[in-house]
Order: C-alpha cells, then structure tokens, then sequence
C-alpha cells in the first residue's frame, strides 16, 4: 500500500545517538563555563568590585530565560498539535529537534560568538542557552512548515544543516553588518520561515490529497493549540527583551511587544469574522495571526518606537496576517501546513523593515546622546556611525536573512529530497500512527467492563 | 429556528477596528514610555546615584508580571473551557477581551494614577502594565458569569465600559480612601463579581433550559479546565505580591497567599466529598472553590496576618466557596454560568473584611513603627491615620467596589439588552457553532482511510 | 460487585479537616515569618548596611520557587493524566495531597533546619517554601508507583508519614553528614522512588488484570501528560538550582541540568524507536526517560561537573530509564504505574554516585580554594574536610536514603494495607468512576439538539 517506507527503526537511533556522541566529543574539547558561571566567581567577583551576587548575569536574564524556553518546547510544541490526528509528532518531533539543536547551536553560535581567544574555548553562561534557544527557534519554524510531511530523520537532517546556517547568518548580520535584532525579526523568523517554505516547495508532493481527511483540526486539538499559542503570545516580551540591554533596554522591549501582540488580537478577530459567513471566527488565525506583532516587533523592540507605534506595528500585522491565511496562496507548489509564511515570513519582513525605519530616523533628541549609543552600540569602530547609516544596515540585513533562508533551504531540501529518510508517502502524511505506537481511543472503552488483551499489551511491562 | 440572530459579521469587526484605531490615536496623543523604560534612563540614573541597572523597577516586578499574564489569558481562559461545547469561546473571548482591555485600562488608569503633570502624559513603565492586567481580572471576573450567553460584540461593550468603572473605583478606594488593596479582593474580585452578576441578572433567560443539554463539562474539557485552575493556583502569590512594596512586602505577600491557597484545597476537598452520594469529588468545586483563599487573601496579603492567620483564612474560604456551588442561589434570576458568585463575590467581601480587621488591628509592637509606615503608606497627608482609622477606610472601600459593580452592572447590563448585539438565542447557549468554524470530531474519523472533501474545505488555503 | 467499599464520604471528609486544623493550631504555636519577609525588615536592612531591596532572598529565589511550584502542580499532575479514564485522580489527588504536604512539611523541615533557638519558633521565608515543594515531590514520586490503586485517603496518610520521613533523611543527609544534594537525587528522588515502590510491594494486587483495560493511555490522555512531562523538563534547571549558592552556584546549577536533559531527549528517542517494530516512538518513553537527565543531576548540579559531563550524564540515563520502561521488571509483586523505578529510583540512584564521584575528585585546581568552600561548604568544622573524604560521606547520603525509602515504605505500607481507607476493588482500579462524579461524554451529544435531563442535573445549581 505504502510507495515509501517509512521505516525509521535503523535511521533515527543511528542519528541520535551518533550525533549525540559528537555533541559529547566537541562540547569535551570546546565548551567551558563563562567567567560567572564557574566556581572562581567568588574571585573575580572581588577583582572586579563588583559587591554583590545580584549582579551576576544570571539574575538579570534566568526569568526571561525561562519564559523563551517555554516558548520553545510548550509554545511551538502544543501550536503544532492542531492535527487531529499528528498531535504526537507535532509535540514530539519539535522536542526531539529542539533538543538537538540547544547543543549544536551552543557550538556553532560559540565558535562565532564566544570563542575565549586566550584559549581556543567557548565559555558559556545564560545569555548562550538563550540564544541557543533563538537559533532553534529558526528550526522549529522551518518544522511548521512542513508538519506531518517528513520523517523525523529528515528534521534532524533539517536541523543539523539549518543551526550552522542560522550561526552564520546571524554572525554576518549582527556582527559584520552591526545591525540590531534583539528579537529576531530578521535572524530568526526570516531566516526560519523561508528556509522552512523553501524546503517545503523542494518537497512538493503533488498527490497531497490523498490525505487530505487528515490535513484539519479535531475540537480538542484546536483546544491543545491554544496551550501554544497562548504561551507564546504571554510570553513574547520576553522573547524579544531576554537579550537586549540591561534596564531600560529590557524595559522597553518588553512593553513595545505587549502594546503590539495586543494590537494584533483585536485585528486578527476583525478580519476573521469579517471574511467568514454569518460572521464565525475560524481557530486557524486565532491561533496563529495573534501573534504576529510580536514577530514584527521583533528588530524595533527595544528601539524608541513608542508605545503607539507598537500598536500600529500589530494593528497591521494582525490584519497581513489574517489575510494570508485567507487569500494567498504564493504557489501551490508550497504546501506550508502550519502557514508559516503568513505567521513569521511576512511580520518578520514587515518587522525588519519597520526596524530600519525607526533606526534611521533614531536622534538624539529622543533618545539622548547616551541612549542613542547604548541602544545601537555606536562604540569602538561604530563610534561614526549614523542612524541613517544604520537604517541603511538594517536593509541589509534583512537581504542576508532572505539570502541565507532561500539558499540554504535549497540546498537542504534537495538533500531532503534523497530517498533515503524514510517519509511517508503521500496517502499517508499528517497520520500519527506511522511514526508513533498510538493508542486506540478512549471513546471506544465498552462503558460495561470488558476484557481488552490487545489494547493495553504494551503497557503490561509497566506492571 | 432562531430567534435571534447570532450573526456578528458586521458588528465584530467594526468594533475591533474603530476600537483599536481609538486606542491608536489616543495612545499617540497621551502615552509615553516613563523614566526607567526611556532610553534617557542612563542619564537619570546618574542623576539619581543609582548605581546598578538591578535597580530598575523591571527587575523587581518583571517575573511577577508575567506570573500575572499567564493567570490572565490561561488561567481565566482555560477555566473556561470546561463547558463541553464552549471551549473555543472561552479562551478565545477570554483573549479577545483581555487584549482589548489592558489597552484602554492603561489609558484609563494611567489618567487617573499615572498622569505627568510636567506634560499632562501617562508616563507607563512594568507597573502600568501589571495593573493593566487587573484590571482587566475585573471584566473577566464578570465574563464568567455570562459565559455562554452572549456575544463577543456585548463582551467588548462589557469591557468597554468595565474598565473605566474600574478604573474610577479604583482611584476612590486607593487613593481617595487611601485604601490598601494589593491583590485586589475588593478592587477587583467584588467589582468584577457583582459587575458581572448583575448584567447577568439584568440578561435573564427565563428559558435558558432549553440550553441545558450543552451546559455541563466533559471529561477531556474538565481536565483542560484544570489547567487554568492550576495556572491560577499557583501563581496567585505572584498576583497578590506583583505590586506591593519592594522587600518584605512583596516577600510577605507571597507566603501568605501561598498559604492560604493550600488550606483552601483541603476543604474544598472535604465538603466536596462529604455532599456527595458514595463520596465522590466533583470537578467543579476542585476547579474553582480551591481559589478562593486566594482571592480572599487580596487585601491582607502584605499585612502581618500570621502564616496561621492566612491558613484560617483559605479554610473558611474553601468551606464557603463550595457551599456556594452546592446549596446557594442567590436568585434564580442570576444564571451564573461558573459560578463567580462562590469563587469572586463571598471570598472577595470576606477578604475585604479580613483586610479591613487585619488592619485595624495593626500595632508597632507587630510591625515595627517603620514597618507599620511602610504597609500602610501612612505618610505625607495619611501621617496621622492610625490603624483603627484605616479599618474604618477599609470597610468604606468594599461598600465603593459593591456600589460601583452593581451600579455599574445594571447600567451596561441595560446596554446589553438592546436587541443589536447578536446575542444567541435561548436554544442555543453555551454552543461554539455559533461564533465559530467548528470542526467535526476526530472521532469521526473512519479508521480505513476514505476520501472526506467536506471536512477539510476549509483548510484549504493553508496548502 | 465490588469487594470493597471504596466509600470515602466520611474518611476523606474527616481527614482533610482534622489534618488541616491541627495545621492551623500547630502554624499558630510555631511558624512565623522569618527577617526578611517581616515588617521589621526595613530596620534590619539599615542595622546590616544592606543598600538595596533587591539584596531580599526574595528576588535571588521567586522566579526558580514559581518554576519549581509548575513543577509540582502542574508537571507531576499533568504527568499522571496519561492514564485514559484517571485524569481526574491523576491531576486531582496530586493537588490534594501536594497542598496538604506543603503545610506539612514547613513544620517538619522547619523544627529540623529553620528552629529559630531564641525563641523556639520556625522561622519561614522563601528558602522555605521551595524546600516545602522538595518535600511534597517525594510524595508525589511515591504516588506515581500507586496510581489508580489507592484512595485518596491512602494518599493523604502516604504523605502524612511521607513527610516526617524525608525531614529526617533530609536532616541526617544534608546537616549530618553535611552532603551536598542541591537537586535531591538523594533526598528526594531515590527517597520518594523508594518509599513508594515499597508500598506498591506490600500492596501487591495479584487481580490487578481485571483492571487491565483501563491501565492504559488515550490519543487526548497522552497529549496532556505531555503537558507534564514539558514543564517538568523545562523548568528542571530551576529545581536544581532553586536553593543552591547565591551567583555562580545557581547559575551552573542551571546550565548543567539544561545541557543533561537535552543529552537525556536523544538517547529516549534512540532506544524507544530502536525496541519497536518500525521504529514507532512510545509515548511512555518520551514522557518519561526524557526527564531522567534532570533527576540524575541533583546531585552535580551545582559541582564543576563540566559540561559535557552534564551530557554524558544524560546521554547515559535516557538509556538507562528507556531500557527500565522496555525490558525491567524488578518483581512482578511492584506493580509500579508510572515506572517511577524506570524515572526517579534508577536516575536518582545514577545522580547519587555521580555526585560523589565529582566530589571526590573535586579539587582547587578547579574550583579554586574560595570556590571549592563556598561550593562544598567547607566552613566551620567541617572546613578540615577534603574532597575525597566528602565523596564518602556522599555515598553514605545515599544508603541512608535508601534506607528511610525501603523501611519507611514497608511500615507505611502495611498501615495502608489495614482494610479501612476505602481502596477500590482489583477491577475497579484506573477508573476516576470510582471517587469522582465523571461527566458523561461529549462525544454522546447528538448532533441533533435534544432534551438530555439527566447529563446537566448536577449543574443545575450554577444557574
């Protein structure tokens, strides 16, 4: 019945473990703690006049920490159960890439970004498993894109390729370029989102169809998603303050996310109802338009764009993005499942662009001198540069984003497309039961007690 | 079949629209970011001898903050979800309304408390927007005894005009009163229940049992009910101590709702069983009377109540609450869908008096003459107040909150019953086919993989 | 039909209010708030020349007591949903007996480590509160081996006795043999594994096949204790890290849990996809051995394990507890639901000997000389103590958790085995029927509305 196999009983725990095994080899000869969070804290503490322990890095981001990391395994996780019948994979799949990718993105991110020159090594403390958080984000992305139409293999693959690219991307565009992008519009919801379509246009499957009675929402799974949603909505300003700047800089970030996201909702229900018969609101945008602000807030957060240009910023993004899900359809040839070109590409464009805008009309009468230099780091070799100069850096990082999405997702998806990897086929996709032991339903337990050997078989070694 | 009409193509989206594009403008006009979210905050800092960016009002509120946002949108949204076929309206009105209201109770609030005289614009920092958040608790409060019997558009309108009643009640009880209310027992809890139940007593459904058949819980919409009961129950130490004062206030505030919380459980566990045939626990007492030490701990959490007092306090409420769900009806004109009468209106009135005893009760030899400065604010014009005194404002503040919910609540509640809401009709209550896209249930699915072009139409656009 | 009674209507009534005043008499003899959360704070602050509110406990530990109260709510409740019709018991008694355990427990820990001696009172501050939920967590361990066995009176005598036992362990392990157990491999996961699967041992059901078919997961039961097994992974970084030091100590604590669980993620998938017929994943791996990474670091959390010994920690115990959940069956006597020998008895036992092992070969070089004081707490008399000597005394901590487990266990066990606490019958087991009123099905409305009487009745009164 099945053209593919789907059999993934050799390749799977090949890849795990294999790669696990490097992650345990590299991390042995490369990563070390950062100055505070290793044991000689308590000296340099003292060299540095620094008086207390609350100044340790540590108190100034572990909440915002904690509150992306939940963005991460439970927001993107249970936004990807909406399914009725890949509730399993959508949870499970992006906490098995995830976990992966958090180490491999510490190496790629460190060898770019944290690399001690006085000894070769990558010192690590919160702000990196933060950003190793980011860097997986850009996967999980790219996952939703192509939900229920790949083997968990060809995520790894998926992931192994896209967290080097990302550490590159980001290097070039935070680094190279200096431009700012606390939370990501460009670096992670641009880069993933396109990286995401473009593999998924490699993969086109033209007889989609043929499971198509699976490709739709059951009443609780639309329930479970809201979980991921609502996570992810909550906890945004975070997301997009967890790196920017001590006091203010977090401050704002976070305010100018929460004005926005809020912005969004209102209109993501407006045009919902407004394209639906007899006015009836449709789970797909509630779930997913809602957050388009934060996405599009994501280079401009901690900028000084006031609190109503954050609104007009998710005013607008609700509405792009609610019209996505409704009308474009950029090629037929993309099937993108969870719709991540309307949720992340076109906020995280629409983001970058407002980014540049506001950074190159940035001034001193706003910000103050010293605000202006702290917000876009205008120190040491950036001392001269203007916000209009920064505007114009902005551009391009944006270009860069696109660039390393578009090519990068090129070369994985022909990758991907190897026979090899065991996806299902076509009449088969968005179906729990080819990766995962699925239990039979609940709903179908004879209310008089009946002996059931069949069902709890694999469960009988719990005992 | 239906005798009114549901239908809010038109009326939904104009409301969101012309509402936000208001926020828009008037956010444009009069909200600024203050002092330590500007950008000139390094510059103020210096001024003021600050010498660390741990000193910003960010770090002490940010975690609690976020406490608060989750209490909100998945605490109050999930418990909503319980009703069988309600799930959808009750987290994602729960969102629409919550989105809306913390705008405009930042405009509202902010005119009342946050005004800067220097330029006559509300200056908003992390306190603005944890009390935007509780404000909108107030109209959410009184959304859960309305759940199910009306539209969106009239939620917006309770919101609407919630929020500046909030707003102004507020402004009498702490700072005309200069009442202590940190978690809001009055403020919020008795505002937003008789809020509620007096629109709801107004909205009379002499035939609401033509409904019955949806308005119950089933088993997978109960355990997604627990969920916010649990978000909530957990992080109310956070609501309560979000915006006490620095140090011990907020240390204190903390332990004791924590406290009061865990005694709640217990006797609602008791009276739960002990009413029942064989014993048995009903899920709709865990899920709500288990709050209500929380809510019952709003004024006195800052206040030196003793851990034993707290205890007490959530023992009586746990007692109280479940027999509000077992035996009370205040009327049956007041058709109270979750019950806010048990879990708002009794606790919130006894932790109004628990508060206004607590304080009239306080002493130096208890709190220190610093300590008793401190918690009570008895500085500048309150220099002379003395504890008995400010009990006697205590008690003054809870009739101000009963007067402005019922008040309040009759007035909107005459709004609400002009016949241009698109309310539902008596037949059709506590239904989500009428507001939404539902889909059809997994469980329809036919194990041998057939062909159903009718359930996905609508996810079409999304390949 | 039932061989036993499993009528709690009197038991559990009585045992929640007599337990629940004798805390609230005990909490008025001992308990009072400790210097930082009192109001006399301010004048100690100004006696000890501390600058700042934010030097409070409160702000170095909320964030981690919030992650870590998730945890035991929401992560352990969440967890216990898996079962297909005990849901509510799962998520339910855990709430019940946590919040009795909390209160219990801050007497308990408080006459063994926080006795104030001027005054013979129990001091209790935040320090406190997340030691409380430590406590509670060996309980709820314990549970995880009896689910759907044992009434919820059971339970609640399991926890009156569970948490004297675990204060003494807790005070021999920690203060005694002066051991370092930051995460609680010891003291609370080989404890609370321990005492509960001894229970399980003496309450050996040699019928428990009549209950077959209910001991067993659904679709919907497997999504929510994902729920569970996410926020137990996610915030497990706050839970090593909750009490450890002040600065580097919390900050290592966290990044070495964090890095083990990601290594735990692979090597779950690895062996759960190599064990089955093509490949298929197991949720009961994924929602389990994901976690064993976190368990078996409680010990090393806060030690300069490295960190790719945190990898290798965690690489090993996915192994280890997929490979328990496949082929161990320790006696067919333990009939352990959860298989918390699999997740808490083997991972803790790991972390236990890895912790030794770290401490023993612990040395300046490394630590430097403050450093290893501060990290082993080699101060006052026992600051002649050397590395090698702590790792001795480490794994002695470990046998004397063993120990209070299997005894304590057995003696508990034969007091629950006394036929008076209302336990269901060998095929009444895993059935929420049994000690809750369960609503009828969702799925049995008919899509045609009809009159259904008997499905709301119990709901009549929240109208």
């Amino acid at each position: 019945m099945l053209a593919k196999n789907p059999d993934v009983r050799i390749s799977l725990p090949v890849v795990c473990f294999v790669w696990q095994i490097a992650m345990i080899i590299l991390f042995g000869v490369f990563v070390r703690y950062d100055e505070e969070s290793d044991a000689h804290w308590s000296e340099h503490k003292r060299e540095k006049n620094i008086t207390s322990d609350i100044e340790n890095e540590f108190y100034y981001r572990y909440p915002s920490f904690q509150d992306v990391h939940v963005m991460i395994f439970v927001g993107f996780g249970f936004l990807m159960t909406f399914l009725k019948r890949y509730s399993f994979g959508g949870v499970g799949f992006n906490f098995l890439i995830a976990a992966f990718g958090l180490q491999w993105a510490l190496l790629m991110q460190g060898w770019f970004h944290a690399l001690d020159p006085a000894d070769g090594q990558i010192k690590i403390g919160i702000e990196n498993i933060i950003n190793a958080d980011f860097c997986v984000a850009g996967c999980l992305i790219a996952y939703g894109a192509l939900l229920g139409k790949v083997s968990p293999v060809q995520l790894m693959v998926l992931t192994l390729f896209g967290i080097p690219l990302f550490a590159v991307e980001e290097y070039i565009i935070l680094h190279v370029l200096h431009v700012r992008d606390a939370g990501g519009s460009m670096v992670i919801h641009t880069f993933g989102a396109y990286y995401g379509l473009t593999i998924s246009w490699i993969l086109y499957r033209p007889k989609l169809d043929q499971s198509k009675r699976l490709n739709g929402s059951g009443y609780h799974s639309d329930v479970f998603a809201m979980i991921g949603t609502l996570f992810l909505w909550m906890f945004w300003p975070s997301f997009n303050s967890a790196i920017s700047d001590h006091g203010d800089g977090q401050h704002r970030a976070a305010i100018n996310t929460y004005l926005a996201l809020a912005s969004s909702v209102l209109t993501t229900f407006a045009i919902s109802s407004l394209s639906a018969k007899r006015g009836k609101l449709d789970m797909v945008h509630i779930q997913n338009a809602t957050l388009a602000g934060g996405v599009a807030m994501g280079t401009a957060a901690e900028f000084m764009i006031t609190p109503y240009g954050s609104l007009i910023v998710g005013f607008c993004c609700g509405i792009i993005s609610t019209f996505g899900y409704l009308v474009i359809t950029v090629s037929r040839r993309i099937q993108d499942t969870c719709g991540v070109h309307n949720l992340h590409a076109m906020p995280g464009v629409l983001g970058a662009v407002v980014g540049a805008i506001t950074a190159a009309t940035a001034s001193e009468s706003v910000y103050g001198h010293e605000g202006l230099v702290n917000t876009f780091d205008f120190k040491g070799k950036y001392a001269e540069r203007t916000p209009a100069t920064q505007g114009g850096f902005q551009a391009a990082g944006l270009c860069v984003a696109l660039a390393f999405g578009i090519v990068g997702g090129a070369i994985v998806g022909f990758i991907l497309r190897l026979p090899v990897w065991g996806d299902p086929s076509d009449d088969n996709c968005f179906d729990d039961e080819v990766y995962w032991e699925v239990p039979e339903d609940e709903e179908s337990i004879p209310p008089i007690l009946e002996y059931n050997s069949h069902m709890v078989g694999k469960y009988a070694d719990r005992m």
